[in-house]
């Protein structure tokens, strides 16, 4: 729904992949912001980004395209969150509103504060939304409609800035939680963190074993193996940021983790059958209350297509669906 | 496609779950058999059965149902095939096939072939293919098709007899490989029991954790856990009974997933980004194979809904672009 008058007169994009392009797109559908001006480090990411017309403006540095924003968005890897705020911090305009994406929180905020100048205000923000693919043209305008942003304001921040920026996502089409940083850390850890971390080692696992063949894992991985291989086709970048970043609350949530399994280890190899099927019972619940939050489809194996459809018709006419 | 004359004069399933449902329709739909008769040990599931139409004959026990029958499938979890093949065994017809469904294919032999009569022939076979959604209502014609169906024959079967099995699956539109059945326990080890192991349990170490809260997990697990809520509502029975069967192969791919899983704890620990970037780039190219190969969607986000339509229209619209 577009909005009567914008939230911001010149919104400033840094990073323009996934999260980035599918800002710009949101801000023009949802009338979010006059001009976008955006920027990419990467010269191949800003061509593309403009024979898609994904901006109203296009700066070769950071620190131009922040000049006379009353918002910056951050939206490269959390890696880079440094050497940026560095750069914009004696660009930014009096009275700026700085936010990002990025999916950890205490970092960032290390990363960013120490370079803000006093006439600017950070407001951390991580939207809990993205797919697997990356780059300029993997966005689109929804991306952000029905999810939740977390916002996770340094104390002392000014009421109205934080408000400008929920307001932003709430246009955005997401629902709003504010938490501390430490908790979005340790939250997001189980909830994202570990989730891609053990799809990315099963499938390098599998990719590694000399008894079964890649041919093999590739052919029967309908068995279950193809749902993790679409996590583990996230930005490399993006996650080797995020592992580094966040190491305290993944270690601790992957102990967790590696202790569970190891009583499951323990309850296979005994044949504690009554211990498999009281875990097996207990976790059907979560995904219905996931369903019935709106945070996932009813229909049975994501709604993938079935049969002939998937093979040769699926991903055409499904793409023809949505326009 | 229907077939001019039916493979089978008389098929009879056992077992009327998500699999055995599924067969039923698939017979119909593609001419199979002449006949199909149903039996289930749970009454509920007997009489959802018979108001879902799915059988042409119901058999109040499995020794009944196999009498007559040229083709007898087991599609039960497979930690009731011993007991199943005890009765069964006395009352097979002359010449009867005896075909099955199970995820583990060293222990089904074991457990089917000392109850078989020299007159009946037992053709191992497993149809890669499923739902995380169980009971006689979650069935479809085309679950099997456009997926591999593994046939694990026994030395010194009729070669006939496994020509004919290999037919009835080409029939419900799958493709056929042979192996043996170690090979197979093992493959399906990495490719699927594997997947389901990890995936109960951090849906558990997620619902446990006292930090975050339940509500925190379902609100933002967008972020990757949801994918994971799929394969972990899958039935609890069959999923013990794998695990039970499969023992020593599972432990064994247990142990080289703990073992990548230690070499990346250590890489966070560390601070070791490039080992981390490596291998997260590495598992990049299996997904693309796996499309390539008609057995996932290419679509972002395994083509779910986004935006508001996920919430509002999503799961009906979708349902009705099936129909």
């Amino acid at each position: 729904m577009k909005r009567a008058s914008p939230l911001f007169k010149r919104i400033a994009v840094i990073g323009l992949g996934l999260l980035g392009s599918s800002l710009a797109h949101a801000i023009r559908h949802n009338g979010l912001g006059e001009t976008v001006v955006g920027h990419d480090a990467d010269t191949r990411v800003m061509s593309e980004a403009r024979s898609l017309g994904l901006c109203g403006i296009y700066a070769k540095t950071a620190a131009e395209a922040v000049s006379d924003a009353d918002l910056v968005i951050l939206a490269t890897p959390v890696g880079a969150f440094s050497t940026i705020a560095e750069e914009i911090g004696p660009a930014l305009a009096n009275g700026a509103i700085v936010t990002d994406v990025g999916s950890v929180k205490r970092l960032a905020i290390e990363a960013v504060t120490r370079h803000m100048p006093a006439h600017a205000v950070y407001v951390p923000s991580h939207p809990v939304a993205g797919t697997e693919q990356s780059g300029p043209s993997a966005g689109f305008a929804d991306l952000f409609e029905n999810r939740w942003c977390i916002l996770t304001p340094i104390e002392g921040s000014d009421p109205q800035a934080v408000a400008r920026v929920r307001a932003f996502w709430e246009g955005c089409g997401s629902s709003i939680e504010v938490m501390d940083a430490e908790h979005h850390d340790l939250v997001l850890a189980i909830t994202s963190h570990i989730p891609h971390l053990i799809a990315y080692n099963i499938v390098g696992t599998a990719a590694d074993l000399e008894e079964v063949k890649r041919s093999e894992v590739i052919k029967f991985s309908a068995g279950g193996f193809r749902d993790f291989t679409r996590i583990a086709a996230s930005d490399p970048t993006m996650w080797r940021d995020i592992f580094l970043a966040n190491k305290d609350a993944v270690l601790e949530m992957l102990a967790r983790f590696n202790e569970d399994l190891a009583a499951l280890q323990r309850a296979i190899r005994w044949g504690d059958g009554d211990a498999l099927h009281r875990l097996f019972t207990r976790t059907r619940s979560i995904r219905q209350s996931i369903i019935d939050l709106g945070q996932e489809t009813a229909e049975p194996d994501f709604g993938r297509p079935h049969g002939a459809a998937e093979a040769e018709h699926g991903p055409e006419s499904r793409k023809k669906a949505r326009i």
